[in-house]
């Protein structure tokens, strides 16, 4: 990637790059990776400090693991956006584990932890930066915490196809069972009881070789 | 209360009370009420900029609320910690609203969330204060949301001591974090986590010399 072109999505991320010394810019050109992931990929697991990563273009899902592998979708960080809890260094109030994976091929500038945590020691606004960008992410934590708590079954099912759908434009799903219940946070068996229900109903049909077909649309949303 | 005392205490919780100038101190004593709160009692209701709640005694539990009426407790605060998500305007990228009990009579100081982010507008040690505070009680509520989405934890530690106690036909377990957490297939930290957890809810006492005491069976007998 050339140099000019770096600069551009760093002052467009980072509202203090205007006022960074000059040798801290270019510390921050020199600390950065430009990285292609593949679909799938795992970047960011856990402890250590992977660094804050930009998203060029496809998208990352971030989550959390249980004990026993389960997972839990806390959010997804698409183009334009940025992950920060992946820089673990410059977070110090966070005492748990995130994990981080590629959902598409995914092109990505990852801003070295180090650099930006150096920064951050010296320059208040960089440290505010990080720590709101982490706030504004327990939002997005909390109204996942409310769906999975508040909300039945139906109803969140009826949501993520919808969503799916919309963000795909397309009424097929080509997730499988397994796949929808691991974004949702969920059991398999959950979510293909609900989707048996779904199927009954009329409001979708559903085979493994097609996926998921939504066939009512007023109906799904009438649930939501 | 004194005005030395209420400075002590604001000694105490903010670490840049001394880089503060003069007249911020004067203002934030001036906007400070000493209030005390009856058990029950509702302090803080979701939108609106309560302030800054410090616990001198007592506890406040912190909570959200579905559309229905359910709760979720979030966490609790306890004598010497503070509350910060009550100070909504200090927090601009907290979207969600959060809820705030005083469960037994308490006696609090609460900074007026006015005189808070008129300081941190100006003060930046100020506004990571408060960031990183709001930002440690994210981990909390990872924590509570691991519990209760991966469950397992609370459930298993539940039976295995009512099996403990059943077995030695006594409510004292004479049993090592360390043991319990071998027994149990599990890590230390996450029993003592999870003993702690059983400690601040009155369910059980623990100490080194005596052990584990089970002080509330019914509620351990819930869990399971």
């Amino acid at each position: 990637m050339e140099k000019h072109e770096l600069i551009e999505i760093f002052k467009k991320n980072f509202p203090f790059w205007e006022s960074m010394p000059e040798h801290d810019r270019e510390t921050f050109i020199r600390s950065s990776q430009h990285v292609n992931f593949r679909k799938g990929a795992n970047i960011h697991d856990g402890a250590s400090c992977t660094g804050v990563i930009l998203v060029k273009s496809g998208s990352l899902r971030l989550y959390i693991l249980s004990e026993d592998g389960k997972e839990i979708t806390l959010y997804r960080i698409f183009p334009g956006e940025m992950c920060i809890l992946s820089a673990s260094c410059v977070l110090e109030s966070i005492t748990f584990d995130v994990f981080v994976d590629s959902e598409e091929n995914s092109e990505c500038i990852v801003v070295g932890g180090c650099a930006y945590e150096d920064l951050a020691r010296r320059m208040p606004e960089a440290k505010i930066f990080a720590l709101e960008s982490a706030l504004g992410r327990f939002s997005d934590v909390m109204w996942v915490m409310q769906q999975i708590l508040f909300m039945s079954m139906d109803k969140r099912l009826a949501i993520f196809l919808l969503d799916e759908a919309a963000k795909n434009g397309s009424d097929t799903i080509k997730l499988t069972h397994e796949q929808i219940a691991k974004y949702m946070g969920s059991a398999r068996e959950v979510v293909s009881r609900m989707l048996k229900y779904f199927t009954t109903e009329g409001i979708i049909s559903s085979s493994r070789s097609e996926g998921i077909k939504i066939l009512d649309k007023r109906r799904l949303r009438s649930l939501v």
